[in-house]
């Protein structure tokens, strides 16, 4: 396999690193084969995570390398042991779920945890309509604690390029001037629920797709962070399953 | 009134700073007596904001200096155009009000999240248990949008001196092994939402505390991001108040 120069992540390559022994282990389980290489570092191989990861990599047969110093030129925290390099990847969302569509997400840490709590609550398939921050940024990655090699996400150049693709999902936007009261709405599936950019929100035609949904809070804000306004959203729509209980 | 010397912002200064003209504005209107400058850069003179900014300024007598370079050195985003200048300051909590109480949370941006979804759901006591992230940072302030200055905050040692203190509030932590799901809880007024530590959570000790609390979730994550969790439960406990049907 093509094996790249190992430099500073930047948007424009076609790898990316996955960052801590938690991540790799989700790289190794769902998504192996995009793995070109891990970096180790000798003073991490005792931990048990690692010599899990060393095992499986070891059967799947994927190159391994122990170098403290590649690992510090890359890594965007302090006591990164191991680390994955990855070929980024383009999955397919299933047509038969529910989905969440983010529209133009601009923040790193919110796009990783709106991920995290997408699995949280069983939603597997996130559309992106561009321009969108970089999904495969270390950074989000790590935000997603890994959760990002447990979902499908696709990149849209619009959201009617999104909703030609998916014609009966029913759409939910999510917006400040909403019709109904997410107390009062009922999700008929298969639906996709869609959230606006941070600062922006969705514009005005969005309120001419499907059911447009508002959040009540209080009038000392103007408007939800969008990974709490995702958040309560997904809750709300999926709290019901029959999973959530224990 | 004392004037420090403006450098960069530190933990151990007695004062910090409110960037941007909303943040500014809402110091103003809550707490103007603790602003002790309103530095302002020539270039942003004439937006509305800044001329309302300038207005109550005047009028409360705080004074004001244009000097661009100061800002750029203490700024912590470029487009600043606006800072305020503040002493540090202590409030009381709401003893018939319902709290929120963080143990030792680490995160500047999930505080900052976490404040601004409390004033969206009309919670404005928050207890927080040290160590703790310091809650005058400027990217808390920043990540509040400034709805820091519209709520009550104290801060105590140990979980105890916090019920020392509220001894009739109905004590509802938050744990992974909690013993009601959220939804079957009633929460019952005046309560205290307990959120724990963004990697560890609560410690067992707080099962023995009031009734404690589980936001079910799927089995692909250990747990939810803390703003997330948070977010859901200050939603479950408030949502059903009149205010917030339009």
């Amino acid at each position: 396999m093509f094996l790249p120069k190992i430099k500073k992540y930047q948007k424009k390559y076609s790898y990316s690193y996955a960052f801590g022994s938690y991540p790799v282990l989700e790289i190794l389980k769902k998504h192996s084969d995009k793995i070109l290489l891990i970096l180790f570092k000798q003073e991490g191989l005792e931990s048990s995570a690692t010599k899990e990861i060393l095992e499986l990599a070891q059967q799947k047969k994927i190159k391994t390398e122990i170098n403290s110093k590649l690992i510090d030129k890359i890594a965007v925290k302090e006591n990164t042991y191991v680390v994955a390099v990855f070929k980024k990847y383009d999955t397919v969302l299933d047509s038969d779920e529910n989905h969440l569509v983010l529209v133009n997400p601009t923040n790193k840490g919110n796009l990783g945890t709106v991920i995290r709590t997408m699995l949280g609550f069983n939603f597997k398939n996130l559309g992106i309509i561009n321009p969108s921050v970089d999904i495969f940024d270390p950074m989000v990655v790590r935000a997603t604690m890994g959760g990002l090699f447990s979902i499908n996400f696709m990149h849209y150049g619009t959201i009617d390029d999104y909703i030609k693709q998916f014609p009966n999902h029913n759409l939910y936007p999510f917006m400040l001037k909403g019709e109904s009261n997410i107390l009062d709405t009922v999700f008929k599936k298969p639906f996709t629920i869609i959230q606006g950019n941070e600062s922006r929100g969705l514009d005005d035609r969005y309120l001419e797709l499907g059911e447009s949904v508002y959040i009540p809070h209080s009038k000392d804000i103007d408007s939800l962070n969008l990974s709490i306004a995702s958040g309560i959203s997904l809750w709300e729509a999926s709290k019901d399953s029959l999973e959530f209980r224990r």
